[in-house]
């Protein structure tokens, strides 16, 4: 590459980062890539640095030594979620989303990548310190948040299927019971899926009494593989005893009510004590 | 915000603009923002258009007049996106990869949030100049090809189901019968999940005789909605004669022999002309 002026260095480092995060970046690459000297570039990376942590883009971790280098670890500030979230409850809460079944309609949502970008930057930030190889949900309206959350934490994603017509070769199935409807469902996994002992983030989008997460967890064991870690993006609260104990939730559907047509949804369990603080 | 220097308003233009595709930005927004002068944002500007266009990131287009601004169109070229599809090829070409019943394991590249990205980009590119308002897919595969596809173009996702199970109030169900095994099947989209006369762009992870993606285009009829464009990440090219006549495809599976273990696979009827300049 032909040697840039420092500004349009920060502006080519700029997006170098962001899309490359948690991924180690060594000094040199930069310097060969601009033919420029490690000192430059360090310059260059204090000033990237101090914008991403005042934007709340996220932390840029430089190590130093041999295998030193610059990684960008993207981590929204709860705060700034916060509002965010806010904003979305006041739209989940809208009468029109009462479903028969007492469900919630959330597919126009669910259907917006940048508000799925949004809330995978959130389970990035929550998870972010965590030791996981993959991002497990289950088909299908889980998919775009695993992704998301994927994308940021630099991670595949393994998707689990709710039947088992699985065409991937020999699977791996289980029986859950869904909270839902008290219904005995299958889920299934490719055996070539997900490596043996691998440490696992479960995200999903909705969460009655956990079944669903449950029967995943369940699924988990058969790949002698750890749970590092689950995320729903909204949770019943209407539930009294949940099969799963740790968990994060961004959003908790309090009142549903389908003949007054009343919905209530508040921030869930990860704004807790910023709640407590905001208040 | 406070008054930035130069080189920390680069990066903070850089970032915001990344994470704005196809959304006009007026210069007073950025003015108001970082408190400059008109002029100086513009100076910014095309630092920042030098850098994406010689790093193929995309375009930044410049609007003049009351209603003017900025917009950043994703655009890869050609030819870097040939380079990334044919390692993809070499990949896809595995003899482990065949199972039964003619079918390909992709799912560890379709788990793949950072390649789902670079694929989401050129059909954002591909696309790029056509007027749609929302991304179409069926369940499962197709989902992250999909939103990361729609999140280049800004625009809204929507998931056809598999089966007739939806429950969000009324749906639109349609048979259809798949080419791979030549069963009818149903595949069902709920009323609401898409307005009336939409303009639509049908995003698949593959395509054999094309029964699926017809399907998609005879539920877009009961919407009254308008077809703008049909990609497929990889085609057989082994099928003589296709339902869907114009598309775009990524890759080409040309030969498949369980027997031998032999696949071939090369890049899709997108690089046509870009492979003959190139050879």
């Amino acid at each position: 590459m032909k040697k840039l002026k420092r500004s349009a260095r920060l502006v080519e480092m700029t997006q170098y980062l962001l899309f490359r995060p948690h991924t180690l970046i060594p000094l040199t690459t930069f310097a060969d890539r601009y033919s420029s000297a490690k000192s430059s570039i360090s310059e260059d990376l204090a000033i990237i640095k101090e914008v991403f942590e005042l934007e709340g883009l996220g932390e840029l971790l430089t190590m130093a030594g041999a295998a030193g280098g610059v990684k960008f670890i993207p981590k929204v500030p709860k705060a700034i979620s916060l509002q965010f979230i806010k904003k979305l409850c006041e739209k989940l809460a809208q009468p029109e989303r009462i479903l028969p079944g007492e469900f919630i309609y959330m597919s126009d949502i669910l259907g917006q990548p940048s508000i799925m970008n949004e809330v995978g930057k959130m389970f990035a930030s929550a998870f972010a310190g965590r030791d996981i190889d993959v991002v497990m949900t289950v088909e299908t309206k889980g998919i775009p948040l695993a992704y998301a959350t994927a994308s940021y934490l630099n991670l595949p994603v393994v998707i689990v299927r709710r039947d088992n017509r699985v065409t991937e070769g020999s699977a791996v199935s289980i029986n859950y019971v869904s909270g839902s409807n008290k219904r005995i469902q299958t889920m299934s996994l490719a055996r070539r899926a997900m490596k043996e002992e691998s440490k696992v983030l479960i995200v999903d989008d909705f969460m009655r009494a956990g079944g669903t997460i449950q029967g995943m967890m369940d699924l988990l064991k058969e790949f002698r593989a750890t749970l590092k870690g689950v995320g729903v993006f909204v949770e019943s609260g209407e539930v009294v005893e949940h099969l799963v104990e740790d968990y994060i939730s961004l959003a908790r559907l309090t009142e549903m009510d389908a003949k007054t047509k009343h919905i209530a949804v508040v921030p869930g369990n990860y704004f807790d004590n910023e709640e407590v603080q905001n208040e």
